[in-house]
């Protein structure tokens, strides 16, 4: 037994005090202190360096029957992150060993190793990477797309939420496809970003474009598959704009999380019926036994460049989190945001 | 040439003369009369006896795209028939033969034979069971269920509109298939015949009962497969009970058709992601190269006694036509809609 991390150290957590009601504030956070946990037999401990910072958390917050349990009132913040195994009494990891995994807004974490990838970090491969492109954030591009999407060569790809983890790995995923790609996204800066950086034929400022004619223009021949991650307006004019046969992919509703009262439901529905297309939402936890396929396919684009993740990687202490948290529902965040825990 | 109905008959019209908005009224109608028409060669008149009233029509009066073009302003309300061969210059089908056919709001119907079907009413089979259960009533909820629903054996089924033509089909097709059923529909004399004659397992009045309280009690395991025809709030309510992997099948939204505000959209349409749920649309008419295999399997099921098929058949003249249209908006109808042409 023992730990390498000495007598001292300090868990550090950030506990769900209260089920938020909007947007949520200090009040609904918990900031709390323990002792590193020590692993018993079969069980290892992690020091957290990196915490993914996913719309899905604003949902996980919420009471009620979800795709996942929510996070219990006085719980650890549920979050995937990154870190080092830094005590082990676990025969498949070492102390040393790198990994990912559900560790929780904390500093340290216990786990029985159920679910926790061993990663190896680069020169060319910074930790964040696998919080990114190579991990939940590409898997839910790659299995939103392909799969749930039905992509085929050469189809007109709309993605909103464009500029955001998600996001952005759809459109290079459609473009290496050889599709038409279309980005929403808020501001000239993310606009510009996607398609000078990453190649999309057209973004649409959603800030000050009427998303539904922009659509007209930048989508002339009309929509085979609709990426969409963040519901209410957005959604509803890409409705208007699809292809016979089109699919509309549920991947989040980021705009609509924050609502205090039920938000409208994307009123032009009836599009499916006179394009006989389909709207379909998944859950990227489903896949779990195709993460190898996914996670080489990307790697291999990656290494090739022909693909590129971008990190928005934030420096600061477990207690930041609340704060982190809300750059993303004000659209702050360009690609994927995590919190990196400088201690 | 010639025509067996002699010089003095009048072909009877009803036109589209505005486009309606809300509920169409007497105003956006124009009644016409014209000689009946003799066929040119290749071609055919049809002296209509039936008229099919369904809730597509109210769609096909408003301008813009849609699955098939708007009815112009002017022209013949666009109306499946059934009828009878007047005159024929066509080499495949004779006078006395009966056919289905769009033949429109009129008393006779001029064609070039495309589209037609020959059928032969009997003593068992009236002629307006062909604009029902086998016509493309039939085809729709035959398509819907099985090719959009992907309907399994034992699945619990939930059909809105059920005592509507559609719906009471789809119904009886999934009791068929050893599911579950539940049909919602208006008032307690529908709610019983759903129930008492065409086995359904329990079925909702929305109008005196709360539809997502009841579907906790009626569906008590979740929807796997939910048909809908009405939209508005019952579709809404319904994708609060969806199971993991539903299939909600677009065929209608009769509750909306005629809104004047574009209608609010089905506001808990998340439950598709949180339950790995799709959402499809339809049109029957993609279907027509299979109506072969439906009309034999439904017929087939109807001679047996394994389904009922129910018209709701009024009496009366073309000039009618605007007042039991509207019958369908009010529910007053249960099973098929048809008006029978007294003459």
């Amino acid at each position: 037994m023992g730990n390498s991390e000495g007598n001292d150290a300090l868990n550090h957590q950030v506990r769900l005090a209260a089920r938020p009601t909007g947007t949520p504030g200090p009040e609904v956070w918990e900031h709390t202190s323990e002792p590193v946990p020590v692993p018993g037999p079969g069980r290892l401990v992690v020091r957290v360096g990196h915490i993914s910072l996913d719309p899905a958390m604003r949902g996980w917050m919420n009471a009620g029957r979800s795709y996942v349990p929510p996070v219990e009132i006085g719980a650890v913040m549920r979050a995937l992150g990154f870190g080092e195994v830094v005590a082990s009494e676990h025969p498949d990891f070492a102390v040393g060993d790198t990994v990912t995994g559900i560790f929780g807004v904390q500093s340290y974490a216990e786990s029985d190793g159920s679910g926790l990838q061993k990663v190896t970090p680069s020169a060319d491969v910074p930790p964040e990477r696998y919080l990114a492109l190579l991990g939940m954030t590409g898997m839910t591009a790659y299995f939103g797309l392909f799969d749930v999407g039905a992509l085929a060569e050469g189809e007109t790809v709309v993605v909103s939420g464009a500029a955001g983890a998600v996001g952005s790995v759809v459109g290079q995923l459609a473009k290496i496809k050889g599709c038409r790609v279309v980005g929403i996204a808020g501001g000239p800066e993310k606009c510009a970003w996607l398609v000078d950086e990453l190649g999309f034929d057209a973004a649409i400022d959603y800030r000050t474009e009427d998303v539904r004619k922009a659509l007209r223009t930048a989508a002339p021949d009309g929509i085979d598959v609709y990426f969409d991650n963040v519901g209410g307006e957005i959604l509803d004019a890409a409705l208007t704009r699809l292809r016979r046969g089109a699919r509309v992919v549920i991947c989040g509703s980021i705009s609509t999380y924050n609502a205090t009262e039920p938000p409208p439901g994307p009123s032009n529905y009836m599009s499916l019926l006179v394009n006989r297309a389909r709207m379909e939402g998944f859950v990227v936890f489903d896949y779990a036994d195709r993460y190898g396929e996914a996670a080489t396919e990307l790697a291999g684009w990656l290494a090739q460049g022909r693909i590129r993740s971008r990190e928005d990687v934030v420096d600061g202490t477990v207690a930041d989190f609340p704060d982190v948290l809300l750059r993303l529902f004000r659209g702050d965040n360009t690609g994927k945001l995590v919190l990196r825990l400088t201690r």
